[in-house]
């Protein structure tokens, strides 16, 4: 493989951390990296880890993506908007984490697990989904392939840090608050006191009382599978974990797909852990998930309310929303790129 | 009304304080407070406050019922199935929150905003629903008496106290741990640490893997609301939160249901309080539903997966399940008597 100049835009966030470990966990040929960040990052003399060395970090502008190959995208949607057309003007190819393209028709939006394929289509961006649709979606697709998906009602348990280092900071503080008997006060980046409670929104409100988020695993999911009609429920609701998103997830199939070959599709099925051993106690967690690049896939089971002739599965899953949900997968699809 | 001498079985419990307070708060005409408990807490002196009194706790054995107009069972299935046939056979009325009897043919099972005509059928013995059946059929009800409801899929988010006190108090050693930054260890009565985590099993397992909590929602659902053909599919998780259980609901109807009507409908309900202002981030949260008796609903929407055709509604409620979830519940049915 030949190596690639490498650019990580928003180099000190929760997810550019992450993508620096996976590119050396994975042992991705970078020639040279060049982490971006913000003037405040580069005014405090900010460095990130890399290979076993301090790599300063670079002010994020148009002129700082020349010689990149590749530029990994994990800043906001405005600034991805405005700086990843530079990058592309120099060159680089880059895949983003942000939400700002995934929707573009001529930007191919992929879980690499589900439609690698469509990567080879790129226009210079290339768009990484949201991570609770990354997590639902890796177990969802094989199953779909076999029976034919045509419903999906999903219930998220999303942690803390699906609102990046803020919101992990926020839910230790608010702990330890918890801990000491004293107020939380301000809760900032949630609208609420996290710690010891659940807050069903995560993102603004549509016309028809959906959040952002709740919207994205269907106009997400609807993209990355191809399936322009899926009709997709989902209740997004953050919760007091730090690490790990989980989904209760209940699938409706045109064909019928039984409990038994549903599983056996998950065992053999990539990006998947099935761990399903009721009599043990044995069920994905999201401590147990946490800092792992699979989705765990357990209490696989009959559709108890699905009528008559309606084939539907339900299950629950967890995992690393930071590195599958972000970070893993933006460094999967940068690897088809070389 | 005439004034009852009133046991408490259980009453050192987190249910049983929850039922001393409630009937003070409630003015219930209690004459006489007989306090139960096991040798324990009588060996070690305990009394409970009623009324501004601290009242010593009675050892719970059959002859303690003698003269009890009305016994309150917040005990567990084993102790309730021992001791309240004695109850009954003195001459009491028992309302018991355990499992014990709640699926037997003659014994009532009530929700007082659902089936209150049903406590006239019993034969000394009601039984409280399980504290989640109770929080989504209080709000699921008057939207099936409109519409008709032919299926539920119920994805729950329930509090460390609806495993009791020993729940309560683990989940606060827990978050002290962590907080601390010290290992957790051991986490009776609890499978696995839940600070941070979350548990998606409540109870046992059977063969098609439910659990034990999972297909109460369906058989008490079924009785209560006689609905025998009822389906339904539940997932239930514990979640790190100290009171207040949570569930993420999708409700399908024979008839047509509007959400304009549904909210109408939930805005008059007994025992619901709607909380559904997105525009202002206004929804039911545990933190602010603990402590009081109403089960708040919001997040009331249109269920965007259903099929052309099926009358579809999803909503998000909370409900402080010590109170309306079992003890306020119990009082409830208990004043249906005198």
């Amino acid at each position: 493989m030949s190596e690639k100049n490498v650019a990580i835009l928003g180099a000190t966030g929760v997810v550019g951390q992450q993508m620096l470990q996976c590119l050396e966990e994975r042992d991705f040929p970078v020639r040279e990296l060049v982490p971006l960040a913000s003037q405040r990052s580069v005014d405090a003399g900010r460095t990130v880890s890399f290979r076993g060395e301090e790599v300063p970090v670079r002010l994020a502008e148009p002129a700082a993506f020349e010689g990149a190959d590749i530029v990994l995208g994990a800043a906001d949607d405005a600034t991805a908007r405005e700086l990843l057309p530079e990058a592309v003007r120099r060159g680089a190819v880059c895949v983003d984490n942000s939400h700002a393209f995934r929707l573009e028709p001529d930007v191919p939006l992929v879980v690499p697990e589900v439609n690698a394929g469509d990567i080879a289509g790129h226009h210079g961006i290339i768009a990484n989904p949201n991570c609770a649709t990354i997590i639902g979606l890796v177990p969802v697709w094989p199953l779909h392939q076999a029976a034919g998906l045509t419903r999906l009602i999903v219930s998220t348990y999303q942690a803390a840090s699906g609102a990046g280092l803020p919101g992990l900071l926020e839910l230790e503080r608010e702990i330890r608050c918890v801990a000491a008997g004293e107020e939380v006060g301000e809760s900032a980046p949630f609208q609420y006191q996290l710690a010891e409670n659940l807050i069903p929104q995560i993102g603004g409100f549509n016309e028809e009382g959906y959040t952002s988020e709740e919207m994205k695993m269907q106009n997400e999911g609807r993209k990355i599978m191809h399936l322009p009609e899926l009709r997709v429920n989902c209740t997004c609701v953050r919760v007091p974990v730090v690490r790990s998103h989980s989904e209760s997830i209940t699938a409706e199939f045109e064909r019928p797909l039984s409990v038994e070959r549903a599983r056996e599709i998950l065992e053999s099925a990539p990006g998947v852990r099935v761990v399903d051993e009721p009599s043990s106690s044995r069920y994905p967690m999201p401590l147990e998930t946490s800092d792992q690049d699979l989705v765990w896939v357990g209490r696989i089971r009959r559709d108890l309310s699905a009528p008559d002739g309606t084939s539907s599965i339900t299950f629950w899953c967890c995992g690393d929303q930071i590195r599958k949900g972000a970070a893993t997968n933006a460094v999967q699809i940068a690897e088809y790129l070389v």
